[in-house]
């Protein structure tokens, strides 16, 4: 059993992408900028964006971030979006959700530049990447093809079940391996709520993504002896173990399942360092011009 | 054993279209008007265009061909791609392909206004589709989600093997059987060239597409009895028992697939007819703003 040290890539990748934009600095030419638009004071929100400013800082991005009151207007939140679009200076941006319920999530998303959304959600950069054309993907499904490529986990004719349907990782996830493409071409598929025999048709899998959002649910019984187990879950449980009093969870029985996986992301420091990364990743292919010609 | 007679609910569909557009000319309404752009003289484009202005007329569509020689500058193209974008009588139009080499045809579609985009092919419907949100499906996934729906086919829970990946086929397909709606919610598995046991996938199945492009590549060994068998392929091969010196196969073996099979939908005769139809539907959405309001 090997585990798929998501800290460590995570790392690696930052420091690749610290020489690159020290080498842009070198050569006088433009720093990656990636600003944020976050709303009201919701904790998880104010952590993540604080996550990524410090990445940002680590790699030698410039960012900003904007921030709003929670009553703030759609029409102020679609100005300051529109603003960011003309800006030539920023080179891609992220609306942090959830926003607060009078504002239309998908309105705003809907309004940012395709070439400046870093985080992927815009409608055609989900449409392009289905049709496998140059997009931006988003984080997480990213940061598990990242974790695939650099371990070298073979998934061509491999079959591969998505545990879970959301439309930031289990539907882009089983479109990204099915594709022709390396990482890629396996057979794909995709299980949720209304899946009837979901043990007999994970033990089939020789690779599972487990991103259902039900801290270990996965258990040994229902993994096949050697295969790779991708576990997307995070959930904040009560422990009396730890300092903080929590402790997080994955979707997957992590020692149990461990001992029948050939590869497998532990819950921290698996797949979760990757998402900002990818962010990191999205920012400088922005900046480069590498999806959309600039 | 049943027959899937797509050739029957298109003419139901059709007749049920005309009576709607005869209610909209009767209170005085806008007539919905379908334009098609249609580059050199490709035998097949011809025909399909044909049939589109001829269903059209059937129902009491209004209907534009644009003609244009084969040698057309892309930028003649784009221009008349913006001229139909702004043109507020007409509700949708598409744009017939293949298009020859020195055309992009990916810029063409990006071109297209998505409001406007009846043939589904532009990455914004594309990546709402996979969203959830309200999109304009391409005719042929439209077409065999309008069969099922229409022969309460059961898919909630299903096994659904898709056979084939292709842009305007197998992803929609897996995609819209997955969704979380009705028809939808199978446990959809998407194979293709790269698929190590075909058979066996297949076996597993209730629910198979067939859109390979191989003709009569599925034998009855391959599927369960009892399966739902929805046969995509269109292949012409010479025969000497017909008239015209063709037939029309399917990528099924119809004639031993059927006796396994609970519903077949047959070659010609079965998804055929109701492309053409599909693309109706989405005018008719179009010219009410159902998908996009006006």
């Amino acid at each position: 059993m090997k585990i798929i040290d998501g800290k460590k890539i995570a790392n690696d990748i930052k420091e690749e992408i610290a020489q690159e934009v020290a080498a842009i600095r070198e050569a006088g030419g433009k720093i990656p900028h990636l600003a944020a638009i976050i709303v009201g004071h919701d904790g998880a929100s104010e952590t993540y964006v604080g996550h990524k400013e410090k990445a940002c800082n680590q790699v030698g991005f410039n960012s900003t971030v904007f921030r709003f009151e929670d009553d703030v207007a759609e029409d102020t939140l679609l100005r300051r979006v529109h603003d960011l679009n003309e800006d030539p200076e920023i080179d891609g941006f992220i609306v942090q959700l959830p926003m607060p319920k009078h504002i239309s999530e998908q309105k705003i998303i809907e309004a940012i530049d395709p070439k400046k959304d870093v985080d992927g959600f815009h409608p055609i950069n989900l449409g392009r990447m289905v049709i496998g054309l140059p997009a931006y993907i988003s984080a997480t499904p990213a940061g598990i093809m990242e974790l695939i490529k650099r371990y070298n986990i073979e998934t061509l004719g491999k079959d591969v079940v998505v545990i879970g349907r959301s439309n930031i990782v289990g539907k882009p996830m089983s479109i990204l391996l099915g594709q022709k493409a390396n990482p890629g071409n396996a057979t794909v598929t995709m299980c949720h709520s209304r899946t009837k025999n979901l043990k007999e048709v994970v033990l089939r899998a020789d690779i599972v993504v487990a991103a259902l959002g039900r801290a270990e649910f996965l258990t040994a019984d229902m993994v096949k002896e050697g295969a790779t187990v991708i576990d997307v879950g995070i959930t904040r449980v009560k422990s009396d173990k730890t300092k903080s009093g929590w402790k997080l969870l994955g979707d997957v029985k992590f020692d149990e399942v461990a001992e029948k996986a050939e590869y497998i992301t532990p819950v921290p420091g698996g797949v979760g360092p990757m998402t900002i990364v990818s962010l990191l990743q999205n920012t400088l292919k922005a900046s480069k011009g590498e999806i959309y010609p600039k």
